[in-house]
């Protein structure tokens, strides 16, 4: 059984790509929405979520985990590996080696605060593209944008405030946008507007298709059953679920939080 | 000691409101930013926050808690009081009382969506205005967008995506509208210019006024102490206390969360 970890909503991208790439494996899903957004909390902080969401994990009896959480994988992957007791992938390193594959040289990096402040991807890219230059933007609201389902594309109000965060990128002048969360993929097409003819990284998109080229073999052995289970608020997350990332018909199990 | 609680930077008006009519009043201030945003989140979890809001109260030893969340009234003033073992007085009824006094008769209610859930505005309004009118919005963004820093009074976006959400509240022709969470007066002079004529009331300046005619007495005894902590990002916390609140010069101690 292959685990997907996210705070809300945004791994659940992930989560459709791996039901469509690998349509017999068995899916666990867990979002830690009863204390999201993770991205503007402190690294000791997401450190500690990141470990307590790797010992569900254990629970759940996972053979495999994917965070699809942009922050844990930059600030809490050790802590979240070593409480699952399972191999554990992040999205940082997929997305940067499909960066550096394409021969991009500037790269805009959208991430949260968190993720931002600690230069994972900053010091990844450095390794695998030598000379690289980088700019890295922390998008604050961003997450709650999605999470309250605010991402139309044609939504003039959103795309001034996108823009606004966005405006230090644009000068810029990037030859390649990562999305360092897996949320921003929601608002890919206002972020698209503001940067013409610059393609877009989402790190959730690599993500999946590394581990999906990695599993392929084990996909067969499945049943194809999906289970979908967050922290707090089950129905709420079932609405934002079907509003934002299409996901009808699935029933959504709450996991109780540790006293 | 006066304690004031709140998950963020919304209770800080309700702060300042205390410090200038009570200035020799000791003050704590104690932000659970470790798990902001309250509104979002379920009943249950909101009453396990304020328990363990009213724990740490008690700890620091306050004689008085004022909850200058408004979730936190609604839904969790019993649980934050019974733990807190000291008086406790939350936002729901100062407010109502003042609409009540002022002869108000149809009211729009601004709250989180937890607080619109527990409909403890209504209920209050009905039983002090008998036939009154309500009508109840939650607004699921406008706390991070103040968390953010986004509430500029001019800016044409924000007036659109605040104007969206407050839509139905306009074809409802409201004598006065409800700010029922304390985040929400950052962006009075936004929603002020939906509403034109139309007085709004703050739950956190009403709960202010009534605290402060009550404990005047007390008030000469202190020393004008004030302590600020947060659960997380202290220094966070201070920046956008200073950019939102406009409060310059407070240390902001870091409270460790519980295991």
């Amino acid at each position: 059984m292959i685990g997907v970890f996210d705070s809300g909503v945004g791994g659940l991208s992930v989560l459709a790509s791996l039901r469509r790439a690998l349509p017999r494996a068995d899916l666990l899903y867990y979002a830690d929405t009863a204390r999201l957004p993770f991205g503007s909390r402190s690294p000791a902080l997401i450190r500690r979520f990141a470990r307590e969401a790797g010992e569900k994990f254990r629970l759940f009896g996972v053979d495999f985990l994917q965070v699809a959480c942009g922050t844990v994988s930059a600030v809490g992957l050790d802590e979240i590996a070593a409480a699952a007791h399972c191999p554990v992938s992040g999205v940082i390193l997929p997305v940067v080696e499909r960066i550096a594959s394409d021969g991009k040289r500037r790269v805009l990096i959208l991430s949260t605060e968190a993720t931002a402040n600690s230069r994972a991807y900053e010091t990844a890219l450095a390794e695998k593209i030598p000379g690289v230059a980088t700019l890295s933007l922390g998008c604050p609201l961003f997450v709650s944008l999605v999470e309250c389902g605010f991402c139309a594309k044609n939504d003039p109000a959103l795309l001034s405030l996108v823009g606004r965060t966005l405006l230090p990128g644009q000068t810029f002048f990037p030859d390649s946008v990562l999305l360092g969360c897996t949320h921003f993929r929601r608002l890919s097409p206002l972020i698209a507007q503001l940067f013409p003819g610059v393609p877009l990284y989402d790190c959730g998109e690599a993500a999946a298709s590394a581990l999906t080229a990695s599993a392929e073999g084990q996909a067969e052995r499945g049943e194809g059953k999906l289970r979908v289970l967050v922290s707090d608020g089950p129905e709420r997350f079932r609405r934002t679920a079907e509003r934002v990332a299409g996901l009808f018909g699935v029933t959504v199990e709450e996991v109780p939080q540790d006293e």
